[in-house]
């Protein structure tokens, strides 16, 4: 690939005032399949993930792969005894974080409290064979759940209709894993980097708001709610209550657990070393509330309470799939959106715990794991799970070291599911909307805002549009909003790329921006223009414009100030890193306007495709190979000495 | 704005082995608004359209206003005789062209002939008002009237329904006209060029296959044809009715004037001189063809005539369009689609003539007088109307000066619809497939084709799969998938971008890409990488991958040669036009990542924005401002010291 080749011999004569010049580099040729395969394994393999099987022996290969599909069967033959305390220590934290968490978020699904405890029993089994990451800890989400239960909703009305309603459930979180394990399969892992930071952080903040404001009802008690999540009904369902509706006793409850709740988190981020607080407050105030509740029967008293959740293993619901009919296409678009979200949270999650222990992931296998864990789920009366940065956070706090951790928070569920249940009942609606208004805050994540304010006005637009997108509209628009604003940037930058005059950096031979380095000075008789980007049909027109406006520009400043008229044009292609036949025709027909004008076309140091592009097209020809210089200092030496002898 | 900072003080003491070291300049702060207006002026007024407006007394800004709405207004003042002469020449010439085309392609927008007639009196009339290029012709097209054709006829028969059907073309027209002047209105005409040239071409070329495939029903007299456009279904009607259906006699007056046709093309194209020739062949080819069609009654022996096109000027179709209803969606949606084609087409054309007599089209105002134009036109019975590329190129080779070229063919159309059309009772069918063939021979652009494919692969497989579309399926799917394969292209563009490895070149302070200069050097203990691009959220994990991916395959070369290891990563950012929260995440995930290794991180030459934004952002602060550098040469002198005394 590095071959040496011999480099044409320079096409003029280097004369005696000049400096030594090198010439412009053609890289060596590549035959196409070659350039074809190599843009293929950036596009799909940037990762390299078939590093690891070269030059291995067939047997060793197989293992390979099979390594690759389960983890565990690389990680588990290095498991110690050491590892293991750290995971059961934080597997039962994250277990007693999560079996309230998860009936809180099915009834933001809007489905009956045991799907919750299903979907965390499992997916966490599933993903620990085949997942990569150490810290996640997977199980249904509150942004999901209200995604789902907001799309759901849509169709079927939960309470009219619970057993279709909750069929579709079951079919979007099937599909919602063929889209991820096929996002992964395929190598598309990068789509989900069409959502940009700001678009997520607004999105999520907007959720945490609407997700607090849907727990009013729960918090006071009210019986009539609207179906709505936009602020404004929220708000006008609350205050129309306000009078008879409300129950003090409910309250009580919820108010006063919620204080403790929020007090918990504050210990722990104050000291770090508390962690734990906040991990087991959730669990305790559950057995606190719910023994309260039964001995003072407050449940006579207005104060709702779950009453029922069902006891024992999660039933299969294969059966329960809609595979064909009208269903079928609406599971499968509510799938593949919120399938899209909960794998956005995952991989966010996988990577960021990853880079703080410095070990690698696998976005796209990831997603595989994920999909098939989500896959089978949906078989076993799971809704959408994923990772939670809240339980994974305190995975990590807890010193989990590998994924046994969602083993045994897992094994805790499914003990839950089998002997706990039923003394659930007396547990008030209110302690759960506690812990959800607890775990939502997090989401708000207003430090996030501040920084992207500071950095980039147009993010936080971004940022902004979703938040209030959500709040009051609905959660789909805000995702819409969130994704269309995503997309818009993307557009923006490939259609109007920046360009800038450059000037020499006094006492160097460095010329940069002027606008960056206002003490940098322009050459008389050459105008340098610095083009930022590749040059592709989507901008080809306006860069060929916008030089000639600032070409434009220049020429009535140097007229109004009697200064010697531009002779050189140099275009500075460092950036230029692309350029196609679009792009080709914008030079070509840039070179004829400057023609007209009696102006030289000069470039300097086009890359190594730039440069074979320039050369198949001829355009090399057209302007003269004498015209293209390996930099600016280049080529300004050899055209200003000229301009002094005119 | 150029107004000069004060420099900081550089932060360490110059040494005495260190040469001359210039800060990275921080640019002065602009204010919010001011950003944003120069963001929305960039993006929304790329062209300075109210440069003229700046210091003028208002009522001349009043009287700008209406010339720039009415460019007749301004050129009109300049008119003279000389102008007149070349335009009536241009003006004939292309009348003569466009009637006989006029008919053929209101056949193939399956509508009566008067109706291409109709777009030929109207719109140019309008256009030559509004409009700002010197050299279109206006009047219906080939691929836009197929295209219609085709999206209508998936909506009504039009057959079994002329009616509606007519009046379904006259929405679609009218909201063609509607999304071409909105566009322009909010200057969004920058969303055409997402479509590639490449994908246009391919389009173009499928086009002229599946139109010319067509005009076989007409050129072998066959009575039965598939009412599909795709060459599967085409060669079965024809090879279905090889043995009875084809007619001899329209076979022998198709292909022998078809030859003459053809003929007349290439005479002009080998001596440019006789352009006229193929201009007039067509209407004398009508007239001879009739005229024999007529003196020999072979009417009567099965070779298909006009028969009938109405008399008289366009009559008012205002209350034809539906305003609701049904109808009203399927022809908004059917107008935007054809609307943008027609856009695309008109504007290319424009440019291009624009470019060669050097002059300035603002695209927008153009769209807006193309819209306006429709609007128009859908309410006098004409269709989608929009410049065409053998017509437009005829007027410019004929000398037209102005737009009044287009008024002198709008008047023969005019008194050729008053006076002419009984005339053409006895044209044969055939004549008119012939024109239609050798008009349509020219969009299919084989130059073009191998230039794309010496150029960029990527571009001609864009260009492939477009034109397969249109042949093989239909025109909406290659239509589509030449949008798709554009869109894919600019996503791939922003997702991946390049990465390289610099070395230094021998004898000179010049950093460069060691695959372009295989001669490069790297420098022991330091690696450099420049990224291609601006750094967002769409590629800031690739590029932290990326270069994470480089520096392990470095230390494994290093490994295995026995050499000292890298303890630097310069990060040459001049390419790096702009950075955004995600991107500065990146940025200090890899470096958390590089202190781990031991290495440190350097950063050469950010441009403006970067350098604002890694401020904002305390990024500087983390690695240390004295890890930034203005060119890689200090970034190198700075760091490789200290690697000798290590």
């Amino acid at each position: 690939m590095t071959e040496p080749v011999v480099n044409r011999p320079p096409s003029r004569a280097p004369s005696e005032t000049m400096p030594y010049v090198h010439k412009v580099g053609i890289p060596p040729k590549q035959d196409i399949l070659k350039e074809f395969k190599s843009g293929v394994k950036e596009t799909f393999f940037a990762d390299d993930p078939l590093r690891q099987f070269k030059d291995q022996p067939r047997s060793r290969k197989l293992m390979l792969v099979i390594q690759s599909v389960f983890p565990i069967l690389d990680w588990g033959r290095h498991y110690s005894l050491q590892k293991f305390k750290g995971d059961i220590i934080a597997g039962l934290t994250i277990a007693s974080l999560c079996i309230p968490q998860d009936i809180g978020y099915a009834k933001l699904a809007k489905l009956d409290p045991q799907y919750g405890l299903y979907s965390s029993f499992v997916p966490p089994l599933i993903y620990a064979f085949m997942g990569s990451s150490r810290d996640i800890a997977i199980g249904p989400v509150a942004v999901v759940s209200l995604l789902l239960g907001s799309l759901l909703q849509e169709e079927i009305d939960p309470t009219e209709n619970p057993t279709d309603y909750r069929r579709l459930a079951f079919t979007a979180t099937f599909f919602a894993g063929v889209t991820q394990a096929t996002l992964g399969f395929f190598r598309l892992g990068f789509l989900i980097d069409f959502l940009s930071h700001a678009a997520i952080v607004g999105f999520m903040a907007g959720a945490a708001v609407t997700i607090a404001l849907q727990q009013l009802k729960g918090l006071l008690g009210i019986k009539k709610f609207t179906q709505n999540t936009d602020i404004v009904s929220v708000m006008k369902s609350v205050w129309g209550t306000v009078h008879h509706g409300w129950n003090w006793q409910t309250i009580l409850i919820g108010v006063s657990f919620l204080a403790i709740l929020l007090l918990a988190k504050h210990i722990a981020k104050k000291n770090p070393k508390y962690f734990w607080v906040p991990a087991i407050t959730p669990l305790l105030s559950v057995i606190i509330a719910t023994f309260l509740v039964y001995i003072t029967r407050a449940d006579n008293h207005g104060v709702a309470i779950v009453k029922h959740i069902k006891k024992g293993v999660n039933p299969s619901s294969a059966k329960e799939i809609f595979f064909t009919g009208d269903y079928l296409g609406k599971g499968f678009k509510i799938g593949v959106v919120s399938g899209m979200v909960a794998l956005t949270e995952a991989v966010a999650i996988a990577r960021t715990f990853a880079t703080m222990k410095d070990y690698q992931i696998d976005g796209n296998k990831e997603m595989v794991a994920l999909g098939t864990m989500n896959m089978i789920g949906s078989l076993t009366s799971c809704y959408i799970a994923t990772g939670s940065f809240s339980r994974s956070a305190v995975n990590y706090m807890s010193g989990c070291n590998t994924a046994v951790s969602n083993i045994v928070m897992s094994i805790v569920v499914l003990l839950t599911l089998l002997f706990i249940t039923p003394l659930f009942k007396y547990t008030p609606n209110a302690i759960l909307a506690s812990i959800i208004i607890s775990a939502v805050v997090g989401l708000f994540d207003i430090n996030a805002m501040i920084l992207i304010w500071k950095i980039d006005k147009f993010d936080f637009l971004a940022c902004l549009g979703a938040f209030f997108g959500v709040v009051f509209v609905s959660v789909e628009i805000g995702l819409l909003i969130a994704v269309s604003i995503s997309f818009a940037k993307i557009l923006l930058q490939v259609t109007r790329p920046r360009t800038a005059i450059l000037g020499k950096l006094p006492r160097t031979s460095v010329y940069r921006n002027i606008q960056q380095y206002p003490e940098a000075l322009k050459i008389p008789g050459v105008l340098i223009i610095r083009v930022d980007s590749a040059i592709y049909f989507s901008n080809s027109n306006y860069v060929k414009e916008r030089i000639l406006r600032w070409l434009a520009d220049e020429e009535e400043y140097l007229k109004e100030n009697n200064q010697s008229r531009i002779e050189f044009l140099i275009v500075e292609m460092s950036p230029v890193t692309d350029i196609d036949t679009s792009g080709i025709h914008a030079l070509e027909e840039l070179h004829r306007a400057l023609e007209k004008k009696d102006i030289r076309l000069v470039l300097a140091n086009p890359g190594a495709i730039v440069m074979d592009k320039l050369h198949a097209s001829q355009f090399v020809n057209l302007i003269g190979e004498d015209k293209i210089f390996l930099t600016v200092t280049d080529a300004v030496l050899t055209c200003a000495p000229k301009l002094e002898q005119a």
